[in-house]
Formats: C-alpha cells, sequence, structure tokens
C-alpha cells in the first residue's frame, strides 16, 4: 500500500509518499481502506522529531484517525461486516490507504456522511468528549473556557459543551476566527492578540480546556470558579510553568487534570469508542455539509442542534506536505484533512 | 462563657482564656457543651494571623472540630436531644464552652467513646475520608503515599487507606515515628531526614496525600503512576513549585486536586457529615483507649480493623499555650488535644 512516510526529523520535505507493506488483521482486528484522515499537531511534533508513536504503532507512518470501508476481517471478528464505514483514531499509521485496528475501536461513519467529513470527527470529538465529560464532568450551567477555539478540538468542544448545557467562553489570537466560531455555538470570544484572556473573561469558568501549557498555568488558575477543572491538552507555548504558586488549587480547591488520547491502550480505546457511539454519535446529523472543495475553507454552519465535522481545508493525501504547511500557517477554523 | 481568645497576632503569648457571650442556636441548630477539641496547624496560622477565619464564624476564637453533649435546641430540631454526644467540624470557635453548629453538620459520637478521644476524630478522618474516597477515589489494590503521616490527618489516612485495600507508603523526619505508625497499618516508611522520598519509594503510587506543598510539587509527580492523583492538602514547605513542568501531569494523565475543608458552606458540611455517618463512623469500634493520661504521648494501637483515633497529648483547654508549643515542636505521632 502507500502511505505518507517521515523520512527523518524535519521540515515538511522530509514527507514522502512511499510503497510500504499492507498490514494484515489479526484476531478481531478489522482492516480498514482509509477514505481519509486528517492532520493533528501531534503528526507536526512526530515529524520534527518531538513526538515518537507509542510502541505498537507504526513508527515512521503518521496519521492519528481515519474514516473509510472496512475491506477485510481478522478471525473472530463479530461486530462489522466488509464493506461498512467506519472511524477511529490509531497510536499512528493512519496517512495511509490501510489502517489494521481493535474491531472495537472502531465506530461507525453517521449515516451519509461522507469520509473527509468524518476523517474530521475522531480526534477533535473524541478527545473533546473525553475532557468535557469523562474528565471534567461539565454539569449543565457550568461554564467552560476553551482555549485555541478555532482549533479541532476546539470546534469540537465549543459544540459539545452547548450540547451539555454549558456557555461556552473561547480564545483565539485571530479576531475573525471567533466572528465564525459564534455560529457553532461560541457563547464569548476573547481575542488575545492584544490583550491578555485573564482581563476579558465575562462568563463564569469552572471549566477550561487548555492547550497553551505553562506560561498560560497561573492566568488559568486565577479565572477559575472555586471546585474548577483544568484540563491540559497540550503545550503550545511549552510545559514549563515559572514559580506556580499551589496556593490557588488549594483555596478555591480547583483540580488540574492531564489527559492525552494516544497513548491510551486498546481498553480503554475500546471503552470511550463504546461510550462515544452511544452518547455522542447519534448527535451528528444524517445530512451534513459535503460541498467543500479541495483545499478550500469551511465556513462553519450552525443552524441546528445537531453536532457537525468542523473542516477548514481537505488536501490529497499526495500533498501532504502541503498539509502540513497550511497547518503550520495555523490560519484556518477547523481540522485539515488528508484524502484519498 | 470561657474561650480561648487570640489577643492579637504573634506567638503562644497571644492566647489568652476569656469571657465571651455564649452563642444561642437559631433555627435548625444544635448549642454543644465542648468536652473536648483539637489543635490544628490552621489554628497556629490563624494566630500568626496568616489565616483568618471564613466569614460567618468567629474572628478572634480558634478551634476546628469538636466532641460533646448537646446542651440546647434551636427551633426545628428533630435529629437530636438534649444530652446526646456529638462531634464535628466548625469553621472557627470550637475552643471553647460552647459551639453552636447546624444539626445536620454534627455525627453521633461513637458509643462508649470519651470526649478527649472523639475530638481526636473529625478534622483528621473527615479530611482523609474526603480526600481519600471522595477526592481521589483510592481503590483496591492501589498504593497511597501520605506526607508527614505521622500527624493527625495522617494517621487517619493511614487507617482509611489500609479500610480501602489499599497499600500504604508514608513520610516522616523522624524515624522513631514512622516506627508507631506501622502498628497503624503503615506499609512502607520512609524517613525523609537524610535523602529525598523520591529516591526511597518501593510500593506503586497512585494516590498521594500532600502537605508539603511547592518545593515537593515534581519530586510527587514524578512517583505518581499512570492516572494518579496527588491530593493537595497543606504547604508545609510553601506553596510555590519552581518552575513546574506540567508535561508529566499531560503524559502520565494525573490529577492535581486541592481540598480544604475549612471555607466549605453547611450544605457541604452536611453532606460529608451524612457520608462521614454511614461509611465511615460505624468502623469505629465501640471499645477505645482511653487511658491517656494528661500531657501524656499517646502510643498508637492496631490488633483489629476498627478505626481508632490517635491521640499525641492532651492539655487542658486552659493551658492552650502549651497546647499550640507542643504542636509547634512537632515531635508526636497524632493529635493533640484541648480538654475542659
Amino acid at each position: 500500500m502507500r502511505a505518507i512516510v517521515y523520512t527523518a526529523a524535519g521540515g515538511p520535505e522530509v514527507i514522502a509518499l512511499r510503497e510500504v507493506p499492507t498490514p494484515e488483521p489479526g484476531p478481531g482486528q478489522i482492516r480498514v481502506r482509509v477514505g481519509a484522515s486528517a492532520l493533528n499537531r501531534a503528526d507536526i511534533l512526530q515529524r520534527k522529531g518531538a513526538y515518537p508513536a507509542p510502541s505498537g504503532w507504526p513508527t515512521d507512518i503518521p496519521g492519528l484517525e481515519y474514516a473509510g470501508a472496512i475491506e477485510a476481517l481478522g478471525t473472530g471478528v463479530t461486530r462489522w461486516r466488509v464493506g461498512e464505514g467506519v472511524m477511529g483514531l490509531v497510536g499512528g499509521g493512519a496517512h495511509a490507504e490501510f489502517v489494521v485496528v481493535g474491531e472495537q475501536e472502531a465506530v461507525p461513519v453517521p449515516p451519509g456522511m461522507i469520509w473527509r467529513d468524518a476523517a474530521a470527527i475522531p480526534e477533535a470529538f473524541f478527545t473533546a468528549y473525553d475532557a468535557l465529560s469523562t474528565r471534567a464532568r461539565v454539569a449543565g450551567g457550568e461554564g467552560v473556557l476553551i482555549h485555541a477555539a478555532a482549533s479541532g478540538v476546539g470546534t469540537a468542544a465549543i459544540q459539545l459543551a452547548k450540547v451539555m448545557g454549558a456557555t461556552v467562553t473561547g480564545t483565539s489570537r485571530t479576531k475573525a476566527k471567533l466572528e465564525q466560531l459564534h455560529e457553532l455555538g461560541l457563547d464569548a470570544g476573547i481575542d488575545t492578540s492584544k490583550r491578555p484572556f485573564r482581563d476579558q473573561i465575562v462568563l463564569p469558568v469552572h471549566v477550561i480546556l487548555d492547550v497553551l501549557g505553562g506560561p498560560a498555568f497561573a492566568d488559568n488558575l486565577a479565572v477559575l470558579s472555586p471546585r474548577g477543572r483544568l484540563v491540559l491538552l497540550g503545550f503550545l507555548q511549552g510545559p514549563v510553568a515559572p514559580d506556580a504558586n499551589l496556593d490557588v488549587i488549594l483555596r478555591k480547591r480547583l483540580e488540574v487534570i492531564g489527559t492525552v488520547m494516544r497513548t491510551r491502550g486498546p481498553e480503554e480505546r475500546a471503552a470511550l469508542a463504546a461510550e462515544f457511539r452511544d452518547r455522542v454519535l447519534p448527535r451528528f446529523g444524517a445530512h451534513v455539509r459535503t460541498d467543500l472543495p479541495m483545499q478550500s475553507m469551511g465556513t462553519p454552519v450552525r443552524s441546528d442542534p445537531t453536532l457537525k465535522p468542523v473542516v477548514h481545508a481537505i488536501f490529497p493525501m499526495t500533498d501532504a506536505r502541503a498539509a502540513h504547511e497550511a497547518m503550520e500557517r495555523n490560519e484556518g477554523v477547523g481540522k485539515i484533512v488528508l484524502a484519498w
């Protein structure tokens, strides 16, 4: 099969399309012909040599999510049939023509949804759902603050937080992105290009989804309401919090919760997939926007309460370099999809 | 009534015994004649001017816990009768002849237990139970690390963690204290007088009860197993964690949980009391050690699985200064009790 391979650690120039062995499904596994995948910051970090794949996953083929049709079944598979549309998370290897996953780790593609929309769902919505629901236990009437709200996880979290009955504040360094996010349900947009978010909070903050990291730690703790939860999802600004004062954590009885999807084992992956299938998947409408031309900007639309994958741009898998470059320009709202 | 009053912020010399107005129980409240109370670090901090009482509680009378007999009922009280023995937490004012509390915030004194043992229960066992069970969700087979394990909360936490089926590691700067703690159920004692605890861990650590604070933050995160929980209860070494690296929180999917008992409102206090009454109180045996002479060292005894208050020394309330001085010498195992 063909796959994206990182030939070395470095810039987009190390990305190559190579012929590699097609993986065989073992017992309880399925092989999926990848219709589309999407790009994540982790793929960029891995390309730079800063985020090696966890053991058991391809070391040189990136890609953490997929949508496509089941093409072969391992022995003992009972849940699926060949030809069914599935999507899900992997620890790596999804920027390829085929991926092999445990049958319990995949979820069905919502009815009528094409691969390039479905591929924008798993990492963003699994991560946001897990963070908001399982880890932060968001309750109706609470306020959620989402940093880098225009990211894939951010756009998913805005929608999920609204479904949970929360109010949503989102930050971005780009004012134009915030305007688009209001259509997804954002209640208060904070432009951090000129002033710190800490000085612009207008709604209560009970839960924060943070991807900024150490330098934002003190301000995050400062804006949280008593008994608030700070979920750490990434470190865009680095992991070090200079001279962190833990007193506020005790005094306001806060929780700081670290989470990461990639290193989870098959059982945890399966449990999350089962919960996602039951609680989140039914909320994706049967008919979704499918009219995005390749490499175009996606305009999020939100006229009803169904969840929608938010796609910023679509690139052919054969032009993965351009997709990496687009992510590093950091200019869009939502996911960058790679499609065969 | 007579009460301990801090006449100013300062050393033990600011402690005075004064005549003050006896508090009246309002609707739904009970007045308790305090048989005994106990001393907490918070009382010392308050004396030094560093920890003012939360609003709604006496500003100049210390004391966070009590055991004694109900002496008067406010209107509408249905749960109790005059003469019954109760114990519980207050936001302040327990170093006095009487306290007034909401009827739902008190729990019965275990059958046959004298005031001076019962007074050693609330702060230590409520705090340890809340931290281990409610906040850290300790499961059987997990490992718990308890810092300052010879403290009141530490000695309660050792016993409760064992009841929960956990293994227990405890730290102390005094080797002799660790030997006493083995009788309470401690599995591994770590003497931190010569080497950092980080280098002496032999059992897995899924949950930490920490009272050290900022300087221990990095080592605490380092010794936690994946998905571990660090509960912050105090800052004996100060609250600042120099250049905290949050990466380990994300990578190991840790939780940092701040908790404090004193500032909780009546509803939360009542909910915790109800849970404590149902789940913890029945585990205190009906017959407990009552042979401690005033001002003696208590030797913890653990020959059965019942919970036991651990009393280091008992002082007359009229000699509260000596009790403060004893706590500041930091030499005992368990609680320092103040008895009328």
